[in-house]
């Protein structure tokens, strides 16, 4: 469990958390590998959300993705995109987030996951949620919290003369 | 500044902050850009260090340096790439840190960049701290701090009750 006071540091910057839906770059799953390639290689995002034409989240396509697709016998040819769509080589069953996402939930899959979907309980797609933007509430916390509260150890911090 | 207490506890995991030279996947500057395509491709990192053959870091290229090069007039072109080599489209004058890095420098390079070369004096590579890394430590953090330190507040938290 987090404790109340770090957690009420780190929500400070809850505002900022998510970055909504209309500013973060998307493909549509049946959009051509050779347009999701365009804008992967404009937006500076190695991955980004798939949807459908209702804004669900159907999955993440990366950079990546599209470039083992390409590797032919031969060498990688462009070729090979032709005809297919960000379906054939999108990831799916990634993991989403809701709005009631607990922070602690929230910091385990940041973990494994440089950003997080938000999504609505019908799936939705609201926004992301990223490494980037926490790491500014780690940054906040860490400048704060000794500013703002009197810390007594509760037993000897025996680890903590390994940095001294 | 960042609050002694708080450092400790994040230096705990400190061993853990550097992925050594060994396990980063790398490129030489003079490699053919087709070669730095299929590394990119494999290793599941969207960027990684560009050194010479004294193993000097010289710079970084990510997917999308190369995809930006394969542009052509009328589409993507893989034939563009022949003859290039990393040097070509590589990142230059990117941000590293020495070991010798403040952890609130770190942190703050940290916001703007998914992961940092460490290198030493003479700019040798020595590997690199990652954002991913970093959170597993705030993890580690936020769950600790309140378990081994009572915080009485300086002064009434006033932003405390946003979140309640």
């Amino acid at each position: 469990m987090i404790g109340k006071h770090i957690e009420a540091l780190l929500m400070e910057n809850q505002e900022n958390f998510l970055i909504p839906a209309d500013n973060v770059a998307t493909v549509l799953y049946n959009h051509p590998l050779e347009h999701a390639l365009l804008v992967l290689s404009k937006v500076g995002y190695a991955k980004i959300p798939v949807l459908d034409s209702e804004d669900h989240l159907v999955g993440l396509i990366s950079l990546a993705n599209i470039i083992d697709k390409m590797m032919g016998l031969t060498g990688f040819d462009i070729g090979i995109l032709e005809g297919l769509t960000v379906a054939d080589v999108m990831e799916v069953n990634v993991p989403s987030i809701t709005y009631k996402e607990e922070l602690e939930d929230m910091l385990h899959l940041l973990v494994n996951n440089s950003f997080l979907p938000v999504v609505d309980e019908e799936k939705v797609f609201h926004g992301i949620v990223t490494r980037k933007e926490i790491l500014k509430s780690v940054n906040h916390l860490v400048h704060e919290l000794e500013k703002r509260y009197e810390m007594t150890p509760k037993e000897k911090p025996i680890k903590e003369k390994l940095i001294s």
